[in-house]
């Protein structure tokens, strides 16, 4: 069956939609009782709160699909903010023709990431465009986090070092691939990250920053770690951002790892004499087996410096005009 | 200047575009820290959560535009569960050519709305996708409920009286005019309906069910509230609907204003030894000048009832194809 604009108009057949697609599989009281908003228990006395978009095409990839996305890259934000990710809204913009089977596949992955990530689904929306077939999803989640906490893009500090929790590029390839119809093997890195925050939270590492590597790659995410906390940061001459088939795919497409967004990574600031623990913690954590230290913090003018090998001294700046666009 | 993928790409275009539109309208500490997530007091033990999309065309019509629905949609669904709005996200997805100008009126638009509201917009991401100069807004909202507060679609009990805040159909009938460049004074209704929700909460008028009139009308309203409460509602034979021009309108369309969509619309179920009181209630709050009494409810299977002044009964079903597309 395809999506038609009376799926998105209020009426009987919307109510089928919600029910036999959205109801059938997020299933749970809160969203069941199909009232204007959730209602809902508020744990602690902060919240995280954010809000992503998901236009990405194709609509599934090797390694992940929107409904993956949609969860993780939402769930991924609370937790850059040292947050317990708890509850997600999922706001469904269908165009005209779309597959009711693309539907439910990508929301039958949103499910499984969701029960993954610990989270609920509790509100939602639809809207039918005119259109091609296409499927939009936005994601707005809660966080809530614990006394003490302290996590934020501007607590960076000389001495600090700077860890990524995995290869860079993964995601962006994989999408890349798919739309070029080049064939290998490179998968989507999407996650969620849960598990690594969580064990780094808890045996006390001192967290100063933590973000998720997306749009713009790491080059960028830096610049504005750098910027957020107005300091230098460092990248290591021994630091290899990509693995072995992606930096293949980068240097045949004249494209850099480091300018190239990924799904499921963080890029973590610890106090430098954390820095060993907080890389063994990750690289015993899900996701996180390919962690490596990728630079340091020291004063200076917010910039991002790579040293290389030869012992010169090259700006990093951020992305300037546009990554691969809907990868995410 | 009109918007390309660039701006949509994480690099430094997207920071532009956040900084000179997002960020100088909508400007706040929290939003404008730019973290993965917003930090947030939580006030109250209960919060309600809610998500919607607007898609609405055109983006400005009498009355309003798709900036200040956006804000008012989500308030208002905060509001139906008894909480206090405060918080929004705003999720953008822009259609590459979409004028920035255009842009920023919507945005000066969302930002003047949720001054009204009382809400700050602590949270965003933009998106831009392929095609001719569309924008669609999603935000998800976060309210506060004291306790003791119980505002359900379920609590409605026989003997309650049900309101309704103001006339039904304004904005159904404005997007309708603009679309098919039909010529008359119709605005839309669209509003933040604050005022007459805290004002029926704050002298102890036992509300038993609040909800907003938008999509499908006050029909598909009442009848997902008896569907909800497993009550019979039954609209009262002196009830009218819509206002004269709007009834005009109805009249030459062969539409029926009690399945028209309305933008800053109430229903409201309360105790029926308190109707009178929350009636004059709504009629002192700001938007509720028109409020008027439309039923009551009786033991029964749940339907919805119109006894007409012949003394004949008819039942009213929900929405069953589609309204107009579109309408938020």
């Amino acid at each position: 069956m395809k999506i038609t604009t009376a799926h998105g108009g209020g009426g009987k057949l919307m109510e089928e939609l919600i029910g036999s697609v959205f109801l059938r599989h997020f299933s749970n009281d809160t969203l069941n009782a199909l009232e204007d908003a959730a209602l809902l228990d508020a744990p602690a006395k902060k919240l995280a709160f954010t809000t992503d978009s998901f236009v990405v095409t194709p609509l599934f990839f090797p390694g992940g699909d929107i409904g993956r996305l949609a969860v993780c890259g939402t769930v991924n934000d609370l937790l850059c903010r040292g947050a317990t990710p708890k509850y997600l809204s999922a706001g469904f913009i269908l165009e005209e023709g779309l597959d009711l089977e693309t539907l439910e596949r990508a929301v039958r992955s949103m499910k499984a990431a969701a029960d993954e990530a610990g989270v609920a689904i509790v509100t939602g929306d639809t809207k039918v465009i005119e259109g091609k077939g296409g499927l939009y999803i936005n994601t707005a989640g809660i966080g809530f986090v614990e006394e003490g906490v302290n996590v934020s893009a501007k607590n960076l500090a000389p001495g600090d070092v700077i860890l990524v929790s995995g290869h860079m590029g993964n995601h962006h390839a994989a999408i890349l691939s798919s739309r070029m119809h080049i064939q290998n093997h490179i998968a989507s890195d999407c996650a969620p990250l849960n598990d690594m925050v969580k064990n780094l939270l808890s045996v006390g590492v001192r967290v100063h920053a933590l973000r998720d590597i997306t749009r713009g790659g790491l080059a960028t995410v830096l610049n504005e770690l750098a910027q957020s906390s107005g300091v230098c940061v460092e990248l290591s001459p021994v630091y290899a951002p990509a693995d072995l088939q992606v930096q293949g795919f980068c240097d045949i497409l004249g494209l850099d790892p480091l300018y190239m967004g990924n799904e499921g990574k963080l890029c973590v600031a610890v106090h430098g004499a954390d820095a060993q623990k907080a890389l063994e913690i990750l690289r015993a954590s899900r996701y996180g087996e390919n962690a490596s230290i990728a630079g340091t913090v020291r004063e200076g003018s917010p910039t991002v410096l790579l040293k290389t090998r030869s012992g010169a001294t090259r700006a990093i700046d951020a992305l300037s005009g546009e990554g691969l666009p809907r990868i995410c």
